[in-house]
């Protein structure tokens, strides 16, 4: 019998492994294990380290319920989400618009709203704008008959469900018009921290990171036939553009407030233009599912 | 601004976690991210994936009790913590016995016996054997009055705690002569399946593992001057010696039973010699703590 031994360690798991009959769950589960392992020598992992290490993704877990889901913003914070949006974006048939993240606050039970509608139940004043962009294939063609779901914080920095669980404020589903516009009212987005309450925002200020997120909206694109889009727009001016604590906004997703838009479709207010384009859809396309997951499909039973 | 690419990810998390205080955190954190990061470009991991990696975490986390501990248990079948434990050992300042698992049921509350105590309560017939050894320094010096706790599972392949919680059986401390010598009584040792009724036996199943530890005996030894070694002894004649479930039997941990064993300090039993090495002990040592955790201590509060 072999020793096992530092160098000799991998092996012995992967050879255990070997196994498993799922060929994807046994290339999945090698290469953590390769990259675990690693990991452990490369920083000469100490029995005092490991403990914490085990304490902390204890707490992470304990501190899940169907309303906070701790390991996707772990997940969020080490850029590990954002890098699984990229990676799905390089596997569609067609550059489109670039993923971003969908978090925690997207909401199935969103109303269906008229073109222009605003979306906030109250709107304090200087702080209303317009929204509006082209949904578009790669190629610039209008998509009409597009769905497209928009949510965003109020101008507390909060979004519906934490001011009032059984609130609906601040989102709203659009459908395009013939020349795939969609178009609302709405109202500035404000940057805001993630929750620094739990295991990840201490790792977080621990890490000297100001654990804020950029001002942003989100978006939820579909349309029969192309890929559904989960993305948002990011604010340029907001500080915190170039160092989002959780890496959702990047260059190609900022836009500007306009003040003086002559080409806005609701005239006398600042607009943001959003314009977005969609990839064909493939069969792994359908099959794949929606890019982000619902904390509460995750974790139905509380703590 | 740049834009956020699987490409260019990873250098924007090193960045932003470059303000981390702790040069040790940062190392570790850093080299968690790359590796994260590579893990999940080499499988070119999906969302739908991520999403059931997430789930999987929680899982682990939320099943998690003071009395019992999945995250190590994962750590345990993905072969990390006996990396952990041989890179300890390669820290050490003399090669002396290997560490293996601690595992979840040393206790500190263990009776304090004489030696040649028998440590089962109750030995069923042509079970009992004779368990002793000389524990030395890395060259053969005998290290008296050194503290040697054991514990092992019964006839049943239980131990005490899992038969009840207030049940002490199947442990004891004792303390070596001006030999070195320790011995006691004992009931041979039962193999046993890590609990599978969790997310990590879910995972264990889905590889075609069997989860099952060879028969073994622990060992906390320690004195003055020495660094404490947590390890086991393994029966060389397990059908799972080979394929531990959990890698903490190696080749130089095992043992054979001697069914009549001249040398013997207690007659006329069959006899298990195991023989102890300490390398001494460094300041690293004594700041570094015990190896292994007690799950008790990473979680107090129940689920």
């Amino acid at each position: 019998m072999h020793e096992l031994t530092p160098e000799t360690i991998t092996d012995a798991v992967l050879d255990q492994m070997a196994t498993t009959s799922d060929p994807r769950l046994k290339e999945i589960m090698a290469c953590a294990v390769k990259h675990l392992h690693e990991f452990a020598r490369e920083v000469k992992l100490t029995p005092a380290e490991w403990i914490k290490g085990i304490a902390f993704m204890t707490a992470v877990g304990k501190i899940c319920t169907p309303a906070r889901q701790e390991f996707i913003l772990l997940s969020d914070t080490l850029g590990l989400s954002a890098l699984v949006n990229g990676l799905h974006d390089s596997t569609a048939m067609e550059e489109g618009t670039h993923t971003s993240l969908l978090g925690p606050f997207y909401r199935e039970a969103s109303p269906n709203l008229a073109a222009g509608s605003q979306i906030a139940k109250t709107v304090k004043p200087g702080t209303e704008l317009v929204l509006y962009g082209r949904v578009t294939d790669v190629n610039g063609k209008p998509i009409s008959n597009a769905t497209v779901s928009i949510w965003q914080t109020g101008a507390s920095g909060l979004y519906d469900i934490q001011e009032s669980a059984a609130s609906i404020d601040y989102r709203g589903v659009f459908t395009t018009d013939a020349n795939g516009l969609y178009q609302l009212r709405s109202v500035r987005p404000i940057g805001y921290s993630i929750p620094m309450d739990g295991p990840v925002g201490e790792m977080v200020r621990a890490q000297k990171r100001h654990g804020m997120r950029p001002a942003h909206i989100h978006f939820l694109v579909g349309a029969p036939g192309y890929r559904e889009l989960v993305t948002a727009l990011y604010l340029r001016d907001d500080p915190h553009l170039q160092d989002d604590v959780v890496f959702g906004s990047s260059g190609d997703l900022a836009v500007d407030i306009n003040p003086r838009d002559a080409e806005s479709p609701i005239p006398n207010l600042p607009t943001i233009r959003f314009d977005m384009r969609l990839s064909r859809e493939t069969a792994a396309d359908k099959a794949g599912g929606r890019v982000g997951a619902d904390p509460s499909a995750i974790l139905k039973q509380p703590a």
